[in-house]
Formats: structure tokens, sequence, C-alpha cells
């Protein structure tokens, strides 16, 4: 008896998981390949997926997670790529992150088998969002420059738990105290051998490489086993 | 009996409200009036404190809030003030806010009766902590000018938790595509009359004002009602 109600209480803890792995699963029927993007308020995850979706040569849909608003997901279909807003502030109470099951709401009103791949543009936060798979096939990030050195070993799970760290901002590099070479090393010593990517999403600088990888996402070769 | 079952969960959900109140009465008894200081992770919450505490006439402390580490907390001590650090990874299961049992676990460790003006410097992140009372006399943020102009729209709890919104890096204004302007009539939509100040914490811009808010604090001057 001890036993099964041990069972019962992982299979509750691990409601997340059950409902990733059925987001995965309605992915891997529809060929489409997912990407988890987060970053701190403001790090720049709109501004690069408009310098980077635009005749990518894949079909690319975004689905937009803020708290409050659909400013994001607007900027997104001026680019006329597919997009659902999800708001955690109304539907949600207010949560800091997406979770599997707030993905799992949205996904009827993506045609999924339109994509070959969708970036779920997490809500701003260097925390809690690195703890909610969401059915994802890989997770990227973005540290800005002017967010400071120090993050990865201040919010090192954030860092882990991402297959690629993209660096943006770097256009202003010239008019800060930010030392990159200290951030880099910083981010190798909490996740060794992480592909970073360093970007000015502003100016276009280091997009190419950016855009590279988001087409070899789509077409499963850049894609975690 | 269902109004006493209803009084009893009201109980429960107020927990924190309960702890922040009995904060709020030891920082009454020790005559110290407390802020309570959030933002984004690189905002600029531990160099303005660094650039306006010191040689600030009033005695002031710092608790430092962060998932990992200590480094702000060892900046802070650089400056001779006293600190304590809340490491909400390890002690608090990787909150991405501090609430008021967090900083009612500190307290032995500060020398309330010896402090003017204690400043609570959150963990950084837009959403949670401003749902959380600590048992502070006053609120602040910090948006940095690098985050975006929609900040305000997309986080409204946060800017309208605050007494004062400090706008941070702002000599960083000539390299961005930035509206100052919009930034502001944002803040003022979505949290009328609010005090703004304008700084560069880098280049000490703008904190002189910064610095005689909480000498006003500290003199309960500009303490709300």
């Amino acid at each position: 008896m001890h036993r099964t109600h041990v069972k019962v209480l992982e299979g509750v803890l691990d409601a997340n998981g059950t409902i990733a792995q059925a987001n995965r699963d309605d992915f891997d029927r529809a060929g489409v390949s997912v990407v988890n993007l987060m970053s701190s308020p403001g790090a720049g995850k709109t501004t690069l997926l408009e310098k980077s979706l635009w005749g990518l040569g894949v079909r690319a849909g975004v689905l937009e997670g803020d708290v409050r608003g659909s400013l994001d997901a607007e900027r997104i279909a001026a680019l006329h790529v597919p997009v659902v807003q999800i708001e955690t502030g109304s539907a949600f109470g207010g949560e800091c992150h997406l979770d599997a099951n707030m993905v799992r709401s949205a996904l009827p009103a993506l045609e999924l088998d339109e994509l070959d791949l969708l970036v779920i543009e997490n809500v701003g936060n260097l925390v809690c969002p690195a703890e909610f798979r969401v059915g994802e096939d890989t997770r990227a990030m973005i540290i800005s420059v002017t967010e400071g050195e120090d993050k990865p070993l201040k919010y090192p799970l954030m860092f882990r738990a991402c297959d690629v760290v993209i660096v943006n901002k770097i256009d202003l590099l010239p008019h800060l105290d930010f030392d990159l070479d200290k951030l880099l090393y910083h981010v190798e010593a909490v996740h060794p051998g992480v592909e970073t990517m360093l970007v000015s999403a502003r100016t276009g600088e280091g997009i190419g490489p950016v855009r590279d990888w988001l087409v070899r996402v789509a077409t499963r070769e850049a894609v975690p086993a």
C-alpha cells in the first residue's frame, strides 16, 4: 500500500512531465521541432525572433508567453509568422513562467501540420522557466551584455538547462563596463561545452549563425538526443 | 461552521501577511525604515546601492536576496555596510522572490537597533516579488532603459506595487533605440502619479535625488501612510 501511495504521489508531482510528453507526441506527429526560448525581461527575445524568422526558408511559428498583453505577439504577427499568445496573468494566475499545460492549452490554435519549427517565447524570468519542460526539443536562452557578467553564477539552473546561450546587445559593448570574456568564462563554468553565439539583434551582427541554428533545429540536425 | 472554515482558510492564505506584520513590528520597535527594492536581473540594484549608501549620513544596512551565491552581498560588504545574504536556492527551494518568512529568517543576523534604514534587495524578477509583502515601509523598483519601453504594460503589477520607479542606465540612451517619454507615459498609465527618478548608477548622474529619497525614508519623511 505504501508503495502504491508513493507511486501516486510521484504521478502528481510529475503532472507537468506527463503533459510535456503529450505535447512532445503531438509535435512529433506533426513533424515540428520546438525551441523553448528564455531570458530576463528585455533581453531581446522578440527582437531576435523578428530578425531571425523572416525569410528563414522553413515554416516557423511562435507561441508567445507573457504575464500581460499581446505586444510581442503583434510584433511577430507583423512578419506574417503564425503566432499564438498565452497570457499567464488572466488565465493562469499571473504565473512567472510557462508550463506544459499552458502550452497545451494553446496548441489547438496552432496549425502544427503547417509548421517545421515552433519557437516558444517564455515569460521573461531567469528562475522558474528553467524548471518546467513544455515538450520542447531544445532550449535556448538569451543573456544581454547589459545584465552583467555574474548572471551564470546567480542563475546557474537556467544556464545549465539550455543547449544554446545567445549573448545579445553586443553593439553596446563599447559603452559598458562589461568583460565579455568573464561572462563566457562563467557560462563555461556552470555549463561546460555549451554552445554560445554573440549577436546584436538590433544591428543584425551575428544573426546568421542564429538563423542557421534555427534551420538546423527545424531539419532536426541540431536537436539534442 | 462554514463561516469558521472560511476564516481558517483566509488565515492560511494570508500566512505571508501575518509574518510580514511581525517583521513590521520588529522594524518599528527598532526604529528602522525598510525599502523593498525590486527589478529584473541586471537592472542595476546592487550598483545603485553601491553608489547611494556610501556616506549617506544615516545608518544603512542591506539584506541581499539571490537564488544562488553571495556576489552582491560581497560588493555591499566592501562598503562597510552591514549586509546579510538570503540564498533562496539552497534554503528555500529555488524561489524566484523573497517572502516575509525568508526575510524573518535573516533578521537575527542583523543588528536592527543599530540601523536607521534597511534596504531589502529582492531576487531579480519582475513578476513574483511584487506579490509578497515582507514588512517593508516602501517599495521601489528599477527599470533599466535597455529593457524596452513596453515593460510597464507587460508587468503592470510590479509597476503598481511600487512607490518609486527608478529609471537606470540613462547614460546608454544615446546608443539605444529607446523612447524615454514612451516609457514614462507607460509608467504613468499603469501607476498614475508614481514618483520617477532618472539615473545612471554607473556614472552617478541623477544619484543625488535617490540618496535624498533614501534619507527621507530613513527619517520617515518619505514613507507612505
